[in-house]
């Protein structure tokens, strides 16, 4: 079902309020690409920093941008049980094809294998949509384990995982004995052909915003056994993934983007956009992976 | 301005929705004791479960329970600026005496302390009421330095910290050399005493929910010079302290209230009750620290 | 020059003495398989459990029973750079092919880069034979950064690095930029099809101790492009790895060699041989891997 | 037994060598003072870096200088159990009062609370002399968890714990739980009156190699109550603190004793000597602490 390539998509603001007319503009052209869908409202979509105000109205552009034959995948997740199946079923009512649910982690300590169940089964059986797990635990300081990812795949509505931690050895041991309905998704282009290679059906990447096409291409080569291919674009890509993920954020992803023609904008405080000798160096990488 | 002791205190739930009344007789009860006020919306509080609205009638409630010589502390922070600003303005026309800043946490790898700067320099001159900063790693996976402390620990509205890290060799860098409007409160009921004698004026702690003059007498005998007497309260109240924090977390402290009179209560999803034995092991806790 | 499956052999020990003749026996036996070569007295070796004497004496019984074609590979990390070059020596002299040495770790705090470098160069100045960095977090608590192993493989007597973080993003970061001279090889076989594909030459693997065949098939069936055949080893192969590393550890290696009829033995104290239980859930493990 | 103030004393080399007069000079200088003894080839005495020959000459020199009514306490951890008891009886034969014995950490996944207990009692019964555990979690990677701590207790030949972690949460449940025969020593300046007022009976501390007397002063201050006084010195200690320890390391320490008119000298590779702008740091952190 999630087969393919999927840039979490940022939010673009103008003067600190979202600009919907930019968010069209740069999924249209995207919609021009192979990639599969989009993941809306995820951790490059500055979620966090939006009211559930903001994120009805985000998802109401997206639907309304994205063809059908594309997938919308809405980031839904909260810290309560409650918040989050309200966020799922508006998503879903809204047009959301699938929901990408954050572990919740304030209460680290409390966030026991049972606590997940409790949270994600009762999610699951409320949702009318396929559930996304998300692991991302240089956010949330919080790594969900094989064991714990394999007793929720047994929900037939939980349907995958966004996996951005990169231990490709714990996605293994998860694709080995994962249910045939569970889907892994690789979180981050720093290993995604690696995560391919293994048995990942594709990628959700903050990278396939700024290279679509690169992205999609290791997927296709991947996929038909163009192993050289794939392997040297992996490596190409490897600065630029680095600039707009670690390196410099979400502020980097949006500066690349306004540096290749797209609208990236400033992102809300207290994220700051990168300084000019940082904008300059993005231009460069982007360069070096022969994107301008 | 801060000296003394504050409960953070849980947010009641009747079936999953906030129990204005058990709030309300709560606070009832605690005004009885010497505690110099109270933290509402803390992470006790379980302020992440809760929508906008809720946060608005539980500070409502709580103004009007709390006496005008107790100080009211309303837990403000939020992932963005724009919404900290908006929280602790609401909270201050609402009666809040002060906000308790949480640090933003989500994007951690970009909260420098230039961003952490712009973040909070920004909310303090926004902000009708003095700020306090809060440190609590075990929750945000984020510790701020001295160093951090000490240049945010500049600005004329930004009047102390509630650390909860419980590093007391940090805790004496800043005392020893923050600006004098700048107040240290410990975190935890772990470290209380250790903390005041190097200088801290006090302590936001979820063991004074459930041995709140215990918690004052260590205040006390401190300030006193009866050193023995604060030891001894310290270390007898140990168990009790990880009982209601690390070990069994928000459900253990309200655990405990439902078993001293108060009321406590179940938390929301994805957090749970103790089970049986667990209320079993708080009882005896409690009854080896007297309070039974 | 580092191409191939190489096992970290274990120390076998008789009443808590080294037995040499376990140890050529054991070599005897996998010297019939397509192994490029051996690690004796890294990690699995339990090097740290043995003396200098010790060390020189498995050294010298390894040499005895490898034969030419295959490669003679001799942890020889110490804390201090004298004691480390003095190892290094000793073991070119007693015929190792090359030197694979950990990175200092106690000064966590003061191993920057900059240490580092002074460390590893003086060394490989210094040695007849060549060095392959050795990084393993879960030991020593510290992560050779992609920058640091760049810099440090600008030495042309710095072949090569074993790193088991399973950090796949980063070895793609250091495969990409390194220079001609410089190795990757695996450091754990719950990775080792991912890193071939990025391009790695090969793995140092406790897996191989066990099951030799199976990753010298990952290796060939990844070179000759049989990627589906690697992929299906590897995904079989992860809960045989994960016995031998980190669930059971040294001991879970051992036990494990002992029941596919190689001489195990006990490990030095405090590790302790798996109890009962343990040792069922090995044999349970190996069947399913089809190597009972 | 332990009450009182030890410095861990560094091990002076010149020209890379052990300076055996220099380290005799430097304790026939702090045999003036109040110090209660010394610990010997700990952290600071660069232990990782000594051959055993090395150990034992180290030990010689200092039994001789080292008055009898002060306590040569020797540093005797090693990763085997073996080893450390080989190291600790030949400590108590050249002279020790006691052995100061780190954590095994190397194979941190297996050292569970058993592996510990078989170690430290092995070690227990072996040893002629009492045994004092160590936690130092920033070089070893692991923390002795109070429950541990409590476990080894029992044995009436583990006479004390050293800690550096800094946890005075932790410090006080052991304290408030162990036999009396097991003593609690602050493992660093940073929280020394913390921990003393919590029950702690002393400290190893870096900080006491170069302002011996004040650490004297604020262990005499606190034992008879004068609290402001041992308040005042503890927050004007915290700068130096820092850099003998965490900012500098052992190289920092070294120069430290070096602008004091004591033996610093260089440390081992891959430590390094501070640089001219790091020493001036050092000497002015001296001279505000009134050392100069």
């Amino acid at each position: 079902m999630f087969e393919g390539v999927y840039p979490p998509i940022p939010t673009p603001f103008v003067d600190g309020e979202i600009a919907h007319d930019k968010l069209a503009e740069n999924l249209t052209r995207w919609n021009r690409t192979d990639l599969a869908g989009y993941v809306v409202l995820g951790s490059n979509g500055e979620a966090a920093y939006l009211s559930e105000a903001e994120r009805a109205a985000v998802i109401a552009t997206a639907r309304q941008a994205i063809p059908r034959d594309k997938l919308l995948i809405v980031g839904t997740g909260s810290e309560s049980t409650r918040t989050t199946i309200e966020r799922t079923r508006a998503a879903a009512e809204a047009g959301a094809d699938a929901a990408l649910v954050l572990t919740p982690c304030y209460y680290k300590g409390q966030m026991t294998t049972e606590a997940l169940r409790r949270h994600y089964f009762a999610l699951a059986d409320a949702s009318p949509i396929p559930i996304l797990l998300y692991n991302v635990p240089k956010f949330t300081g919080l790594e969900l384990s094989a064991e714990t990812i394999l007793e929720l795949a047994q929900h037939p509505n939980i349907a995958g995982i966004k996996d951005s931690g990169g231990n490709v050895t714990k996605l293994g041991a998860v694709i080995r004995a994962a249910p045939d309905h569970f889907e892994v998704l690789a979180g981050s282009g720093g290993f995604f052909y690696p995560a391919l290679v293994l048995g990942a059906v594709g990628g959700v990447l903050a990278l396939a915003n700024v290279a679509p096409d690169q992205c999609c291409q290791i997927y296709q080569a991947t996929r038909e056994g163009r192993h050289e291919q794939a392997q040297e674009l992996q490596l190409r890509m490897i600065p630029l993934n680095a600039a707009v993920t670690t390196r410099f954020g979400v502020p980097g992803l949006k500066a690349a983007l306004d540096l290749l023609g797209y609208y990236g904008g400033e992102p809300r405080s207290p994220l700051s956009p990168p300084n000019p000798a940082q904008v300059e160096e993005i231009r460069r990488i982007l360069g070096e992976a022969g994107l301008l």
